[in-house]
């Protein structure tokens, strides 16, 4: 990855926390125009037709199975290959048009077999077994091992203080997400540098590895994976991440023992570069073909689980908007389109790719609704980013949203696939969504199928075919 | 159990219905007050402190764990008087003043040990079980069971449609929750005629049993039961309640067959009355200490799980409440009270006779807040009913909740509990939660504590104890 990618991932966690403080101060004034315009009555109809149609069945849920019976879809592994096929079987099936791929250069790492911790601290007499896994774009350890000296940190800025005594050092970054912020997706932000960043940043000290405790809220013993990312001047050491349980123990024999040592065994690898796909269907508008409201997620996950919420809940709810709107017999005057993007979780190459393939001469987007907060029920809408004139026309009917459970409707929106189609002017679009148990599964083996709630997951499919319907009709 | 059990049953049917009515019309004008006034800051530094306190910790899930640890707390059996006993020294251990259990007198329904159901076809040569339990209230069969044949109706209109021919018949009530109705309690209300009122309206025509279809927008293998009740003038007939699945292969069943026959046997029965108790603690107010702001849930649960979200969820939110605002320091200028009614699923005779009792001389109730909705996400407050005083006041401070969830304040609130203090001039309130998993565990074995999120029921206790302070402050 080159640092483009580093970028992309910082300007989520920086764009999440703007839309949260814009959530605080704008919420009242926008609520305000909460109220139906005089047309709001002529949707009406559509979105009770859109709801009675979701809500009478699980087809958003049943998508999901689909996509995630493959199993992991880990960028450029043969599982994310299988679904590609498998969307373009679905869309084929659900009567899209204009079904297609679109290739996408993207980096295979491979987690490998091994991920084995263990520590020894001078007054136990066994060593002790971690629960972790390795980070995502982590270099393996020799096959013996690593095993060095374990220092506790709980920031980055703690780093530079201590210096030269990192040098030969395992960094042990030990700061939890803050459990005081009600809003779960800051108090991730706020905790994943230590993730992406911690090892060059360590490494630049002199460190030999770094051990981050897992992105949760919960104190279990699942290892929690994701993005880390090598910076170019720094040298490359292993990464995994460690269950917070065991963040808990390792934290505890360190401030008991005076010596306390890892051992870090991992064969992942980087496999280099291989071709994948951002797989697209529409239906074309009658009126204005070439003007696009997208909605979409990432096809890619995690592989410790089967990225259920990440982000197969988004593909499905996409692909079930659409669905919806064909069953109900909505022609809409402009396209809306589904794109499911590949590696969302690697950078977002697949984003970059969409607005740089030639089929998208001619095209302008004016919004991009990006799913990719998981499956949990809808509390809101975020939209138009600094686009004030999307999210009033979405506010005027706000009313037709409520009933839905959108309680709020506010700036925001965006995501890491749908930056670029942003920086070109589309306005950007999301559903809200009830978070609180979000991390608990997020990035680790707890992202099963089992976790999605079928009806709060086909709550979002309807609200995104309301949203894409009314937005297609009327333009940004 | 007298008839007036069966009109505050009902009327909290309605007033659910009228809550959600008053949400659609008052959201916009009410949430343009949601602008902090003036004071609201001097709160914000205090609802801060009470988010830090609650969410650093899930105390409020250790709450919920040791009422829980007792088992289910059917009204009148002994788990229910562990229940008051370790109720009674959580409130002591927490510091709460004027800790007391006040008697009431309930009913004491027993389940038994058998509820078996098997259908027989003509054209099936083996007898097929269905899953099935006892509805609270009903009378058990012979020791031999009842056996008849099965009409499958709709609704209790349908009843009066095929009149004579129910007689000696059992009769199946097979409506789902109406899905396309996106908000679960409606979907609820708008069934449970069958469950509460089936039996004896099928009665009044010769039925001689009733089978009733789980309430529950899930097709899977569990009865849910709850209330049902008989009417005085009607012959008094056995009533269960049969797993969504099971009800969907009976009625295919009698769609295809000709004659269809259940064998139902259950030996459930009433035990006459048993003095039980609600659980009273609270905080007394420093200025006004007679007049109180009451917090509560209740206590006694259904016996197939034990209760966790309905009401234990309600029960340590209420308690957690109280202890946060000790914890902080907090000292009301009114009591803040947290009441533990018992026997909310047989009618409510426990908060009748906490209107009743002669320590509520002198008292005055300004607001009463039921937590009876699930411990799930909170999503908005109901504050007020046709009280507007108490609804401007809270969404004055609306700012102030809205971190924490709190995406609307809308007229509402009440409860079965409090429905008595109410009629006595009390403002009702109640945290609002997303209820879309909420009928998948009701009233099932599935109402376990592990279908309880900590950090969900840690923010519906926060925004209780900001809720409960700011009224005992300023009073409604």
């Amino acid at each position: 990855m080159g640092p483009g990618d580093r970028r992309d991932k910082r300007d989520f966690f920086g764009s999440l926390r703007t839309v949260l403080a814009l959530a605080l101060v704008g919420f009242a004034a926008l609520a305000c125009a909460g109220g139906s315009p005089s047309g709001g009555h002529l949707y009406q109809r559509l979105v009770d037709k859109l709801r009675d149609a979701g809500l009478t069945g699980e087809q958003g849920f049943e998508l999901l199975k689909q996509i995630t019976s493959v199993g992991p879809r880990l960028t450029g592994s043969p599982g994310a290959a299988a679904a590609t096929e498998i969307c373009l079987r679905l869309m084929t099936e659900l009567g899209f048009a204009n079904v297609h791929a679109e290739p996408v250069e993207v980096g295979h790492w491979v987690r490998g077999e091994v991920a084995e911790a263990e520590i020894t601290a001078s007054g136990t007499r066994a060593a002790v077994s971690l629960a972790v896994c390795a980070l995502g774009g982590s270099i393996g350890t020799l096959d013996r091992g690593l095993t060095a000296p374990v220092v506790e940190v709980l920031s980055l800025d703690e780093l530079g203080r201590l210096g030269p005594k990192l040098k030969g050092k395992i960094v042990f970054f030990n700061r939890p997400m803050d459990r005081r912020l009600a809003d779960a997706f800051s108090a991730y932000g706020g905790a994943a540098d230590q993730r992406v960043n911690g090892a060059s940043a360590a490494a630049r000290h002199g460190a030999v590895g770094v051990l981050v405790r897992s992105l949760t809220f919960r104190e279990d013993g699942n290892p929690h994976t994701g993005l880390m990312q090598y910076d170019p001047g720094a040298p490359r050491i292993p990464a995994a991440a460690v269950s917070t349980l065991d963040a808990g123990i390792l934290s505890a024999l360190i401030k008991k023992e005076k010596d306390v040592s890892l051992s870090l065994k991992m064969d992942c690898r980087d496999a280099g570069l291989v071709t994948s796909a951002n797989i697209v269907g529409q239906i074309t508008g009658t009126d204005l073909p070439d003007e696009v409201i997208l909605v979409g997620g990432h096809l890619d996950s995690w592989d410790l689980g089967v990225g259920a919420h990440d982000d197969a809940a988004g593909c499905a709810a996409s692909l079930e908007a659409l669905r919806l709107i064909k069953a109900v017999g909505l022609q809409p005057r402009r396209t809306i389109r589904v794109v499911l993007f590949m590696d969302e979780e690697f950078g977002g190459t697949g984003g970059r790719a969409y607005v740089r393939a030639p089929q998208r001469k001619g095209e302008r987007h004016l919004v991009a609704a990006e799913s990719d907060r998981g499956g949990f029920a809808p509390i809101g809408l975020a939209v138009g980013g600094r686009d004030s004139k999307v999210l009033e026309k979405i506010a005027s009917y706000g009313n037709l949203f409520k009933p839905l459970g959108v309680s709020f409707i506010l700036p925001g929106g965006g995501g890491v696939d749908v930056g670029p189609l942003i920086e070109q002017g589309a306005a950007p679009a999301a559903v809200m969504i009830n978070a609180q148990a979000y991390f608990d599964v997020h990035h680790s083996a707890l992202d099963v199928v089992s976790s999605v709630h079928p009806r709060e997951l086909e709550l979002q499919a309807v609200i995104l075919a309301a949203l894409a319907y009314i937005l297609a009709q009327e333009g940004s």
